[in-house]
């Protein structure tokens, strides 16, 4: 049997020291003052064990990571009608280009780049009266951890750089794809954006996705939150798509479905087995936590698994 | 000489029967109400002659003409650093289409597509404290004519469905290329648009670009509006970018510098010579109005005298 | 333990009627005249079992599934270098398309769309004296057929119709990214495109793949094709890239990495399990076997097991 | 009346010391080796008069001036079907881009962009039983010098660095849109860009275009070669589309209809008064002669006269 936990202290003694290749996201003020040095790893199997590393608990800005939280939340509502509305091929293009959502006619391409999101978003608020505070209750039960909550800061920062969000967000509209006002779906998606959460919350929120869609851990015992067939599906999305214009190379050097945001952190999963969660806040070209995907692809080489 | 009441009068009899083949725009509720019948034609010439022919003193709504008017107000201020906000390249792409804007970082091709004409308006706004009293001043003075307002009735319909044009301004200020509050700027926007002028109001209007700059007609007498250097920089602009994707076309068939409407006005000038506006609302596949343009190839055919 | 055949006798049975639904390509003359209720599956498990059903042993032309007979016999060779020529992300577009490759300066966005794969195959020809040879070699070799050959007539008919692949060649031998003549070339693909496999020959000559990498069938024994982690990272390339426009959807359904061709064809695996091939000729809007994706799409349900 | 050879004097002593902040074109060997000093103008009026400084008499390779010879000789004969295949609009990208011609549907966007050259090329050799002579004796009789030749070695270099015009013309083929086999269709278009001219000669050979379409020196009195509307189109063509990406700009700054090639050769012409020619190999950012823009600029600006 894999000792996990000799397998991410390895690791995290290896890649640490490469932190200062990288630098974090600087578009969003409040981003750029992480601690570029912050590195953390965490893994929480179906067993039910968890194994951590380095700065695991300490909370963070999720950002895209977010999107897999409010697509569970709209999709277990909407099943396969929110195909209609958003798509489910790779982008290939940087992760807010406008381009081929003009196309394609305000469809944007799948659920994970920013117009996608907002898509989902916004069904997000047809569906929930208090959105925020539903957002708030479904990442707190996943994870089990009541304090999760909005990093205010972060949402203003984001709310004032938001211009090109809502640029996609009005030609989304000018399409008929976005039923809500524009100013209150930036407002709710610059909130779940701003959620603070550590690597153990992490891990432990993506286990219903290794679970076949059940969460083992609910309060009230295993809760079903996607049917298999959802969770089976969302996983493809997320392996084909999770990672803006590196997809197809996390795909190749990591080989497991999983989701980046520009906080830093990685959440990922093995499927029938394990979730896991990495943050380190510089970033690659792409906008992905350079150690974080390096973290993944040692990790997959060392158990000698991944999906592939 | 050259008798223009006879060439407008067989032109307007030629060609008023093909009304019925093209509709008016229907995009804003407000224009698809036009008359689809009616047809005017204006002539003003540099020396003091006016013809006009069939519904030549009814107002209409000059929608996008009016860019040619807020581009002159801008430039008799800012002379040629308005080029470094915005392009004198054709576009080569429909007319409010965002790929070209994203790839060339927020500044647009031309000051007569969408995008370059929002960035003109809000510069606009920097430089008059009252941009709409400015406006509305500017155009009555051109044209002689107190009594041209703003129709408001189409200036809300337009703002109701100025979603795209929200999105162009959008990203424009996310790359730092609108400096003003972009509802301010759109309410100004489609005000502007909503000028509504008869064929004589614009042919007159029209008279100081075929005339080097110089407002021929001025109330305190010859008054210059821009440089002989600026009048014929502006209409190079409109000669090559003035009938969105179809720019090319006019040139080759009309040969006169000039810019069209979706209201279904076109305004147009000989340099040198004469100016000339026509309407009728029906519009071809391009947005312009296609008796308009069969108009003005009669015209120039006609009298055997084009640019080239 | 799944009785293999039993789960694809059903499938055939319910899946065949629709046949009339789809039409076989017919770009290319010769393929437009194949049988369009031809419709066959077979499995191979590492386990040494066969399984089939219907039109199984009848040879088609297997077109662009050739793709990853030539892309593992570079590979071999080169390693990670060939990653310098072609790259391994979604391409975001229609399977031939010129943009991307001209915004990326003729490299194309990965193996699978014929831009990548003239360069895989310009490859070979640096690698091989006689590549036609060597490829049939190597098919041979993997599904133990010595009567594989290539269907002269299809080949000279996709020869004949190769423009569009000329194009591609001749942009990408400006950028540097061709090495060899462009007809050779073109000459060496259309055969390899031409290819005639049955399902079984196909289904057991992806059994490498299922098989990190060993051939376990070789005539000698098991052989080493491709190092588990090249195998593990051509499967990655496979889910995300195997289906043109189509990929993302193919995951999201089927959930196994493949290859499709638009002869009819599909060839898939599940890692450490089996391969499995399908054929119908008629084709979806994407070029891919309706039926044939169909096929597989409830094969996993079926199971209920994928990658994911 | 304007004393044009003061003029040009004047501009020649002024622009020509700017010669070193340009550099020859050096993609094509042959090209790179232009002295990069040289520099010339001539203009030859309607009434019949010559002036000229500098290298005026040196022959250079007029490249894509030729691109209205061959237009000139294909309109003549196929009138307005010509406008079948290639359109008149601007391409609103750089010169040699395959994108828009995809989007299109293999129809050039105008006969000046390189695609569009080679349409008009190939209906020159539908046309012509021996093209390369018929262009040879078209430009001999225009220009009034029967000693006009290909410098072969010129042409022989651009064949062998003509992979991206063959990349174009395959691609076009597969739409439909080459009749002619491309090797063939190369061989005549590299030709046709190698051909020599001084400015003395391209002065007189663009003098049909001032003129309405006649040429006035043809040794048996003057000749038609296009009708007067097919001469003023061709001018409208030239003015939004003679200069690759900066047309608009050339437009604006110069105002008069013309073509360049990255020879460093421009020739334009003010209808019904003269045609003039510069020379200077040193190009700017767009591909234009740096010094010819420049001259031509000064040029309208001097005299106070363009088309504006």
């Amino acid at each position: 049997m894999t000792d996990y936990q000799k397998v991410i202290d390895r690791i995290y003694h290896t890649v640490g020291p490469m932190w200062p290749q990288a630098k974090p996201a600087d578009y969003i003020p409040a981003l750029a003052q992480a601690d570029p040095s912050s590195y953390g790893i965490a893994i929480n199997t179906l067993g039910g064990d968890t194994f951590s590393v380095g700065d695991s608990h300490v909370p963070f800005s999720i950002q895209s990571i977010s999107k897999v939280f409010t697509f569970a939340m709209v999709a277990r509502h909407l099943g396969d009608r929110i195909w209609e509305s958003v798509g489910r091929e790779p982008s290939g293009n940087p992760f807010n280009s406008l381009v081929q959502l003009e196309y394609e006619h305000g469809r944007p391409r799948n659920p994970f780049i920013n117009a996608g999101a907002l898509v989902v978003t916004d069904r997000l608020i047809d569906l929930y009266p208090r959105p925020k505070e539903a957002i708030l209750d479904f990442v707190r039960s996943l994870s089990g951890n009541p304090d999760i909550y909005f990093d205010t800061a972060i949402a203003r920062s984001e709310r004032a750089t938001a211009n090109r969000n809502m640029a996609l967000a009005y030609l989304m509209k000018s399409f008929g794809n976005i039923h809500n006002d524009v100013e209150t779906l930036i407002d709710v998606y610059c909130s779940q954006c701003a959620i603070s959460m550590s690597c153990v919350d992490l891990a432990r929120s993506f286990l219903f996705l290794a679970n076949r869609g059940v969460n083992p851990l609910a309060p009230g015992g295993p809760e079903r939150i996607l049917t298999p067939s959802q969770a089976k599906r969302l996983g493809a999305v997320m392996l084909t798509c999770g990672f803006y214009d590196e997809s197809g190379d996390f795909a190749f050097r990591v080989g497991l479905p999983g989701k980046s945001g520009v906080g830093g952190g990685i959440a990922a999963y093995m499927p029938g087995n394990l979730a896991i969660a990495v943050w380190c806040p510089g970033l690659n070209s792409y906008g992905n936590s350079l150690l974080g995907i390096e973290t993944l692809e040692r990790f997959t080489t060392d158990i000698g698994n991944s999906i592939f």
